[in-house]
């Protein structure tokens, strides 16, 4: 298991949505008139579905992601309210005239918190919340008292001497720059400070805003090193701690910590509108179905499973089948290190060619934009093409890394295809007990559909494969 | 206690700060020139002030205030913590060379919150957070288990017959409109339920934003009612109960509470750089010292009191000594019900006319933007003149009760000003965990410290009275 989240874990941090967006415009493309034309014709049927989305069904969508989010709230992997999730969402699938949906089957980590508490001693008591990462081990009953030493980057960490470090508890202060870039302290601040004799970390919680607000998130044991006790504070604690340091104060710190950790079974679900043309080719649709322990998952991941789940269930609806299967995958587990994905891959390594398309939504359904893309230059010609018709949501982004879950597949050469949105306050909620209902709009959600839906069947319909590099 | 608290909370009521800002200009000042050119000839000594003040004074005041909310934290009315921190203050004033600092001992409330959990029960489990107001009675050891009613507004509450409260918990869920139009059902909302029967009430925060944060506050038992326990809940949870009402669902809640509530003494505490000419005559400016028992005060009112304190201590580091005396009030209790201001009144009761303003900064010490002030339209006018050489800090609002402890003295006469300022997010923090020192930013507060300073030596130097109704 270790190495499997060592790799996912790895993987997990790439996937950036650098503040630096790259945005880039095929000037160049040369497209077959024929299938510039034929791209255009698509304009009614693409009217059609974003009309019934925003004018008739996406309402009663979002009235059932309501229901979802309210009747089974966080949804943590190995948990049975996840599993009931799971049997939910089949059996709304079911409800909506679409029977064509299976599960697969998967070990998955199932990391329970069950108490957490710290103190500030010196030079003053003071309460401080923590929020621990999973899966961080537990203190020794009676908890861990230790001095703190307070690191703003591990370029600082590896200037000072072991001496310093040892036997203390580090807390790293990394201001927010991008997720990618501060959200290494979470998931290997811990290794790298046990690595120098740290008794434990605390973390400045990932986030640009915060009102007292911790984060969790995963976080990455290297094997043959010490776990050692992990988990977020907020930024105004990150912040007091390190004034307190820079005023000269000696800092000591109480942290109790008790969770357990061992594994279940989860299922990554998959409901398919079977292609008239070529049933075997996919355009894989999807979004993350666990969410973390706190809040209650309706950003991270709800909306983006909800609006994905809703593709072929609308066309279904809409008597609008494509010749490409369109198939939508609510991965299971991608919390602990998208340990569902993975399974998925697994499973299916050997028709990944298939796959002519995957996309994820994960990064929220805030205000559509467009989407960020990865594929070959002509694939991206194609999808600029196809876009044109959904201006203002139209715009092209290229990360390198689209979505979470699908980035798996877009190593493997998969061409992926992420949500891009208004997501500028993402982090203000993400992985805190903030990620709610309250976060979503209506009318937002409703778009992020109906572009998501409309999209989907163009490519699942279009007459040309999306070619790979 | 409970009629002065009744009074005391009333006041607190409709201490608003309106949303639609009243701001008025009056052109039609006639000032005797000479007056008019005396107040020009302070341009030198204001810009001396907000130099000093700016440039050199105001950084280290920041810090001796960040080392205050730093050390003592929350310091809620009736707790050592708040009397160590009015003894810091005390022997800070010293330290500074400004001698002339006396305490008024009174009685305050206190009250500790010891216990406070909530969960629903039905239609499903959930934990839902709640923030106690003080000073809400205890519920019974094992807690209050009872059927919820979403209730939106009072008039809503009044048409709902007594059979449909009786035994429930009443949840208001009204929207923040302003903090006067929306507080009243964290002050009131206990008692006009238990009018009707209610076991207890909960309160949607009185905020328009949240990372699910409960905001607490004062509340008030009216006499011969029963008393009920009373506690915020987050906009989330709040939003949540609505649409399970809405759907038809039942809500069972139970809620468990323990506190402790008796008096202690405290202190307001007065320094005074004393007048050349009319050491009698006082120019009072203020905040309060007292902090509610989340967060750390750093806003409300560690800011506010911190400018204030430095008024006469600065104008005495820079050996300006004004004809009238300045005095700092740092008001004790002020979120137990302006308790330190009304003791202040009783006692100085008969020299209300030597006050010749009265100010408080209780509303955030952001980007200062000018003053509210309730006076004459003399007085106005005089201070309108003063505040064209603080451009663009010239801004006069007449809400008509600026402050909140000055409130009590500009009711009976007293011309009163409250610092204006760029407070719009004031409330995402307000009585909550959220108001530490990182919602502040260090130019803001030394702006708002450099123009709270040079306006007061300018009233307390003038050659005339500021002239009442």
């Amino acid at each position: 298991m270790d190495i499997l989240l060592k790799l996912i874990i790895v993987s997990l941090c790439v996937v950036v949505v650098k503040p630096s967006v790259i945005i880039q415009r095929y000037e160049d493309c040369v497209l077959d008139t024929e299938l510039v034309e034929e791209i255009a014709s698509y304009k009614n049927v693409t009217k059609y579905i974003v009309n019934e989305i925003k004018e008739n069904f996406g309402r009663t969508m979002y009235q059932e992601y309501t229901e979802f989010i309210d009747k089974f709230g966080a949804r943590p992997s190995g948990t049975d309210v996840l599993e009931r999730a799971i049997d939910h969402m089949i059996n709304l699938t079911k409800s909506k005239g679409l029977n064509d949906v299976t599960t697969e089957e998967l070990e998955v980590p199932h990391w329970v918190r069950i108490h957490e508490s710290a103190s500030m001693l010196e030079p003053h008591k003071k309460h401080i919340t923590i929020l621990g990462f999973g899966p961080s081990v537990s203190t020794p009953p009676e908890g861990i008292t230790a001095q703190a030493i307070v690191i703003n980057s591990f370029e600082e960490l590896d200037k000072v001497n072991s001496k310093y470090i040892q036997g203390k508890i580090v807390v790293f202060d990394a201001h927010f720059v991008s997720y990618g870039d501060t959200v290494i302290y979470r998931t290997q601040g811990a290794s790298k400070s046990a690595k120098k004799g740290a008794v434990a970390t605390l973390v400045r919680s990932i986030t640009p805003f915060s009102i007292y607000s911790p984060h969790t998130g995963a976080q990455y044991y290297e094997d043959n090193v010490n776990k050692i006790p992990t988990a977020a504070i907020t930024l105004e604690d990150a912040d007091l701690l390190r004034r307190l340091q820079d005023e000269g104060e000696k800092i000591v710190l109480h942290i109790n910590m008790s969770s357990t950790f061992d594994t279940k079974k989860s299922r990554n679900t998959i409901v398919d509108l079977k292609g008239t043309e070529h049933p075997e080719k996919l355009v894989i649709v999807s979004g993350h179905i666990d969410s973390w322990d706190v809040g209650t998952g309706a950003m991270d991941d709800g909306g983006g499973m909800m609006i994905s789940w809703f593709v072929p269930v609308i066309l279904n609806i809409l008597k609008l089948k494509p010749k490409r299967t369109v198939r939508a995958i609510l991965w299971t587990a991608e919390e602990a290190g998208l340990v569902g994905a993975q399974a998925y891959l697994n499973k299916h390594i050997d028709d990944l060619d298939k796959i002519n398309l995957i996309m994820e939504s994960d990064e929220g359904t805030f205000k559509p934009l467009g989407l960020d893309f990865a594929g070959s230059k002509k694939a991206r010609c194609i999808v600029q093409e196809v876009l044109k018709q959904f201006a203002p949501v139209n715009k092209m982004e290229n990360s390198g890394y689209p979505g979470s879950d699908i980035v798996l597949f877009v190593r493997k050469g998969v061409p992926g295809a992420s949500l891009l949105n208004q997501n500028e306050k993402y982090f203000w909620f993400h992985h805190s007990e903030g990620d709610t209902m309250n976060v979503q709009n209506i009318n937002d959600v409703v778009d992020c559909s109906a572009f998501w839906a409309a999209f989907t069947y163009v490519i699942a319909n279009l007459s040309v494969d999306i070619p790979r590099t």
